[in-house]
């Protein structure tokens, strides 16, 4: 098993280099300087390099291979790098993996223009690689950007509101996050030309997948050791989100508890010295359980859909994946 | 003539009205609210219309029907509106067509969200007329997109430079706006299945047309009367930008008259009192007979393309529009 994982992450890098290659030759030369410089400077910002592997660990496990989907997989990652401008100036953030963020390094009109841009270069890199069911192809990523755009509106009105369910909740994650990663496996199905069945399956594995991957998201926050996370543990505490486990932990709270959990939203936020206290509590109340217990849910639901598919080994490394993620410390 | 230009005209009323209904239909219903209400707000905020309608008239004249084409118009429409949404934010813009700017409205993230979800809603609107070639469709859609983002960056680096010359404005003209009606032109074409060579003469006429409609704007900014204008006239003067007009004034001027032409530029603008003085300026510099013969120029070009046209109804909307709007007075 861990020389199979071995040969899986090897694909990963070597893929994911791959791509990194193809995003960073993606504008060379284009004109504009104003408004292409900042779109490179997005593009070759690093990150996971998820979304484009879904992409072509799909087209490969629905039975067709990876170079048939090398674009679309830009595309999809350049898409992804068009939300991270706009959510960017959005949020207020000033930085970014370690970056100044877009709007940080030059300035909020070039921010938005250059997310603009994105959208536009996404399509034209994911148009070619469409030989045949164009259409079908262009309408799934078409409704992956709106939802992102509702899910984003949705996480928006969440700040102000201070009635959250787990479910509201749920429904914004899931557009915000997981609908792209669907879109991703869809459409690497799809230009597998894979039948239905198998695009269905592969779609939710990718949902179920985005699921976990956000729950998981907001419990490392709390429970990851600060030297591999990357960021400063508690910080959604700090900021007042309105996690999954926040969400969780203000049903099941009483008393003393429910008034601590009220007084986050109330000051939106927590002081920083604060943040052992509310991991103390999160736990007695057992929201940490009940996220992993999610996270397990969704990862399950993923891998079962995986079942039908025709490939094996894009279907492994779709395992993989899914097992990587969920063991993942940053 | 007068009579067939008032059928034309009856044609245009009654096709702008449908997709005035079809644009307050659209999002009728949908939610998150916090995104669509801002979104229709835009939508619902009147203009011309003439993007959609070149699209249903080049369907036709080249050999379709307005009916293969109104999902597409609206598509174009919508697109159309993500650009104001997000070129007022730009321009730091408090009013459009009476109303406040969407961002003035809301704020200026609504506004940002609510134009990149109208990119994606215009795709989704373009693809319901897709029958055929959608490859070829949502490419030109999508090379659109992309030479408006071009142009805009280009007018923002205008914004501070010195020395733009006469051809560097006509190309940033091309992109920002004659693109988009060239754009319009061609997918109305193409969704008529229309040949290589209709295709190419409609998209030239809505490129000529484009060019002709944006040097009629800058002229309209010194010459126009202003009850019928509907705006201040000498805007452009006093905002300092650099016009087609102010272009060839300067390239015309010596002496005191380069001066005078040069402070605009070192003051980012003139006073509203000095605009008299600067309409003399131009007239003496002989730069509205100038603009005049440019205007006349790309409109000869637009109506020479048609000829090869196999319809003859759509030939004529599309020769009456142009001579429309080379004699409009706002």
């Amino acid at each position: 098993m861990k020389r199979e994982n071995q040969k899986f992450e090897k694909i990963y890098l070597r893929e994911t280099q791959r791509i990194e290659l193809r995003l960073k030759n993606l504008l060379k030369g284009k004109k504009p300087k104003s408004l292409y410089e900042p779109c490179n400077y997005l593009l070759i910002g690093g990150g996971k390099r998820l979304r484009p592997f879904l992409v072509i660990i799909s087209a490969k496990a629905a039975g067709g291979k990876f170079s048939q989907a090398y674009n679309a997989a830009i595309g999809i990652e350049v898409l992804h790098n068009f939300t991270l401008a706009h959510d960017d100036i959005m949020d207020n953030s000033d930085l970014r993996r370690g970056r100044l963020t877009l709007h940080k390094k030059y300035d909020v009109n070039t921010a938005i223009l250059a997310g603009d841009n994105l959208i536009a270069l996404a399509y034209e890199s994911l148009l070619k690689d469409c030989k045949n069911n164009t259409h079908e192809i262009v309408k799934t990523f078409t409704h992956g950007i709106i939802e992102v755009c509702e899910g984003q509106s949705l996480d928006k009105e969440f700040e102000l509101k201070n009635n959250v369910s787990l479910n509201e909740y749920k429904t914004m994650i899931y557009k915000k996050t997981a609908a792209l990663a669907e879109m991703s496996c869809k459409v690497g199905a799809l230009l597998a030309n894979a039948s239905p069945k198998i695009v269905n399956a592969v779609s939710e594995y990718g949902k179920n997948l985005g699921m976990a991957f956000q729950i998981q998201d907001d419990l490392l926050d709390i429970i990851a050791e600060e030297e591999k996370f990357g960021k400063k543990i508690g910080s959604d505490l700090i900021e007042g989100k309105k996690t999954f486990l926040f969400l969780s932990a203000i049903k099941r709270a009483k008393g003393e508890d429910k008034i601590h959990l009220e007084k986050i939203i109330l000051n939106k936020g927590i002081a920083p010295n604060e943040v052992p206290f509310y991991q103390e509590l999160y736990k007695k109340l057992g929201v940490i359980d009940s996220a992993k217990k999610e996270i397990e849910k969704y990862t399950k639901l993923a891998l079962e859909s995986l079942e039908v598919l025709p490939n094996e080994e894009g279907k492994q490394l779709m395992k993989w994946l899914a097992n990587s993620l969920i063991n993942r410390n940053k």
